[in-house]
């Protein structure tokens, strides 16, 4: 994982003055390190059956399908508004000004599927609450939640207390 | 394939009245037919060596990023303005009414690299031919550019003449 950890790239000001963003890019783009955070990330959770997994637009979506082919499990895309065609659920989330939309197809899970939650990037926590409410309102167990990166000063696990999260860095 | 094929949902009138959108979401929640998809398309590249696959957001990410991990090579992600936050290399396409435009971070590619573009879609070709601009502009190859639905009926493959272009289903 140090190699892993060597080619996340710390952009300074982006997207706002003050903020370092964490650039998972250089990770992508290495087919050992990228196939190390599919390999990690999988046997976080190798203890559990899970029968989908779900994910958030768009970075979100390149782990979160990686994992679903690691796992044999079936892939999830939770959206933005409005990019879904089909019969959706729909939920608002709190962010640090003012609110986000998501959306999920009204027939993406069963009752009783077990659904694995997974992001590049534990924040806040929103994003990943909104999801996991979206998933149990189809009746569906969240399985636990996977993330590549936890910022762990934003203390997204308290907004996402009682649920299983695993992290493959925390910073 | 039929299995596949029979997963593709045709919803009327999406994004516009008129126009009968290809919803891919059940062949993602199923996990037979999601890898079926994956060595298919890997299967149309057998004879090439890769080094990157490169792919635009959202739906290209999800094809792309398993292309990748499936033929060990790197993953490139290539998006709307404003999301990457590193330098970029920008480029504009034409759409049906208006422009778009696509970014990709500066040293995404390295020159002589063999770069595979994966989509889910080849419709009109404005995003593949703007990702091609890119990815040449840095001096890399295109391998080729694969997709898992091609609509026949919009000529994508005359914009995108010169390319090595394979489709698992054309419709």
């Amino acid at each position: 994982m140090d190699h892993v950890r060597s080619l996340i790239r710390d952009v300074p000001d982006f997207p706002k003055q003050g903020i370092i963003f964490k650039d998972i890019t250089p990770v992508l783009a290495n087919p050992t390190a990228l196939r190390t955070v599919i390999e990690k990330l999988a046997g976080l959770f190798a203890d559990q059956s899970i029968d989908k997994v779900a994910a958030t637009e768009s970075r979100g979506f390149i782990f979160g399908v990686s994992l679903a082919m690691r796992l044999d499990a079936g892939f999830v895309p939770i959206r933005k508004p409005g990019k879904l065609p089909y019969q959706t659920n729909k939920v608002s989330y709190s962010l640090e000004y003012g609110e986000g939309h998501l959306e999920v197809h009204a027939d993406a899970f069963r009752a009783g599927e077990n659904v694995l939650f997974i992001d590049d990037l534990l924040a806040t926590g929103g994003t990943a609450l909104g999801s996991c409410q979206l998933i149990e309102q189809q009746g569906a167990r969240i399985a636990g939640l996977g993330f590549f990166i936890e910022l762990g000063f934003l203390n997204g696990r308290e907004l996402l207390e009682g649920h299983d999260i695993r992290s493959l860095v925390t910073l």
